[in-house]
Order: C-alpha cells, then structure tokens, then sequence
C-alpha cells in the first residue's frame, strides 16, 4: 500500500510530454488540481487504513518521502542557479576577450586602409549582440530561476517547525499547530514538486531560444565582417 | 629630403586593397621586390646627397625611424597574440560553463520524458562544435601569429649589435660589421613591417571564418535542442 503513496507523491499530475510541463510552469493550476484529486484520494485511503491501524506510519513514510524529494529538488534548484550565473559570467568573459581582440585589429587597422567605417560599425553590432545575450539570459532564464527558488526558504522553515511540534506532541496547542503544517505541507510539497518540471524545461528552453538567436545573428555579423577584410 | 625617405620606410610597396595585403602575408616576394626598388631609389638618393655632404645624416634618420617601428610592431603583435591567448581561454570557459549547465540538464532529465537520447546526442554535437572551434583558432589564427613573432629576437638583437658597432666605428673591423648590419637591416626590417598587414588581416579573417562557421553551425544545433524541449 505504501508504494501508492510514493508513486502519489513522485508522479501525481504528471504530464505525458514536455509541451505540457512547460505550460504547467507558468502556473500551478494543472498540479494544483491534480493534488486535491490525490489528496481526496489519499484521505479515502487513510480511512481505510486507520480502520487497520496502519494510516500514521504510512503517512509518516509518505511525508519523509516528500521531504526528501523537496531537499533534493533545492539542491537541484540551486546548483541550476549557481550553474547558470557561471554561465552567464563565462558569457561576460568570452564577449570582453572578444572585444579587447576587436581592439586590436581596430588599433592596427590605419584611417585609409579600406573598410575602417564597416569594421568599426560590424564591432558594434557585436557589441550590442554579446551585451543582448547577456541581458537576455539574465532577464528570463535567471530571473525565473531566481523567483522559483524564494518558494524554498519558507517551505523548509516549516518542515523544520513541523518536526519540532511532532516531537512535542503530546501538548494539545503543538498537536494543533503541527496537523495545520501538517495538511499545508502535504498540499503545498508535491504541487511544488511537480512544479519543477515546468521550470527546468521553461529555463532551458529559454535558454535555447536566445542561444539560437545569438548564434544565428553573430553568424551573420562575422560573415560580414570576414567580407570586409576580404575587400 | 627627409620625409622622401620617411614616407619610403612607413609605406614601400604598400597594397591598394586588403585583399592584396592578406596575398603579401602568404609570402615576402611582393614586399621584398617593392623594397629592392626602393632601395636602389634610396641608393640613388644618397649618391646625390652624398654630394651634398648630409648621406649618413638622412641614413641614420631613416633608420632610427625604421627601429621605431619595428620596435612597435613587435609590441603591436606581442599584444595581439597575448589577446589571442585570452580569447582562447576565454572559449575554453564558455564552453566549460555551457557544458556544466547542459549537464544540469542532463541530470534532472528523468529517464523516460521525451527526447533524452535526441538530447545527449545534440550535446555531444556542441560540446564537438566548441572544441573543433578552439583548436581551428589554435592551429591557424595563434600558429601563424607564433611564427611571425619568432623573427623578432633574432633581428633585435641584430639592431642591438649593430648600434654597438655604430659605437665602436673608429675601429676596420667593427666598421665592416657595422656596414653588413646596417645593409641587411635596412634591406629586412621594411621588409618585416609590411609583412604585418598580411599577418594581421589573414589571422582575423581566419578568425572570423571559424566565428561565422561556428556561431550558424551552433545556432542550427540550439535550434534542434530548443526543438526537443518544445515536443
């Protein structure tokens, strides 16, 4: 019985293909519907199971499970984000180098030689394609990133509360308090779960389309440039 | 007077096109026939002013003018090679950080969702795509600049000797080397400073072929990758 929870937690609401994760990305509604679909199930399942005495111990199991899958989801989530401002340093790296080359050639290059003015207006254009890119990423694929993973802080503040109200619970109010973070969590944990799929693929997709569109235009602006010292 | 001799050191056979400057750098002969033109000029000169009494003035002139840039053109190209350097470390940690990031990817990618196998190929297609790139810049754009910078110690060590000579004229046997010296470095240093320009616009029109190369090739691979997420 407990591998139905687990399947529960893992794969509820789970869409069949990546279009469909990505729209759930721009909002929980999809997952949201597909818990309370699976909440009711699970509480329908508790009755009977509290009829055979077994219903704590596997909610326990279940909730360990989502909480495992949440502190994994955060390192997953941070090292995406850490990954990503690398990335975006490296970017900031490559297009400096890339310009201080520019400058070479723009220094060497003498005011009669052919081509001066097309030289000088193809670096700009560079420029301005780097400095886009840059922008681009940060803008979408960071900030995205950035905003999803603000959810975590508090969720893991409240599972830490959650487990030291259950080791006090034999208080009436911590009883109380830790059946209300209890439900909450147990709403809130496998919608963010799921979220994640939605977020990764957004992120990445994101990230494709400016990469697409930086290399394709560069691609051009260097084919250009190339002409003119052909000149 | 002076400035004839000036204007014949700085612009000897210079081309009238980039194009014609990228064929000088392929070889010496162009420049090397336009610098024995000029110097049988030149020699014809001096038989004048010889006559006049100020030879050696304008020769020293002229060849002080002819060190300067020489000297300047070592540091132009020494600066050049060492921001080729830096590019290249540069594309090594793009492509580092974009590689870390696509790994990102590839962990979080579960198995059985859509498109993994399309996925890890097409990051193989990149990571060859970065590395073909790296070593293209290496092999033709840095080798040729390392080769041309091999002349330079050689020569200024030839332009040391010879002003140590200069030094030491009163002496025959420091008078011939010093005369030997001075013709092989006027014959070889204008030779050397045109040969810059094919140097320079061959090793950026190198690089802008495997810039455009690489950027369309990698914009048709983002396309494809962006593609598998959309499925």
């Amino acid at each position: 019985m407990s591998l139905f929870f687990f399947a529960g937690c893992d794969t509820a609401g789970e869409p069949s293909t990546l279009r469909d994760m990505a729209e759930m990305g721009k909002g929980v509604t999809a997952g949201k519907l597909a818990i309370n679909v699976q909440k009711r199930l699970t509480r329908a399942q508790e009755k009977v199971m509290q009829k055979l005495g077994k219903a704590d111990e596997t909610r326990d199991v279940a909730f360990e499970e989502m909480v495992s899958n949440f502190n994994k989801q955060m390192i997953e989530g941070s090292k995406l984000q850490k990954d990503m401002k690398s990335y975006l340093l490296a970017v900031k790296t490559m297009h400096d180098a890339s310009r201080r080359l520019q400058d070479c050639l723009a220094e060497m290059y003498e005011p009669d030689w052919f081509g001066k003015e097309e030289m000088d207006a193809l670096t700009e254009d560079t420029d301005t394609l780097w400095l886009d890119y840059h922008q681009n990423i940060t803008d979408k694929s960071l900030n995205t990133l950035d905003s999803y993973l603000t959810q975590f802080p508090d969720i893991k503040a409240r599972i830490a509360k959650r487990d030291r109200k259950m080791a006090e619970e034999e208080l009436g109010k911590a009883q109380k308090i830790f059946e209300e973070l209890n439900v909450e969590l147990q709403d809130e944990l496998p919608v963010l779960f799921d979220n994640r799929v939605g977020v990764y693929v957004n992120t990445f997709q994101g990230l494709a389309g400016h990469q697409e569109k930086f290399h394709k235009e560069m691609g051009k602006v260097r084919k250009l440039f190339r002409r003119v010292l052909l000149n």
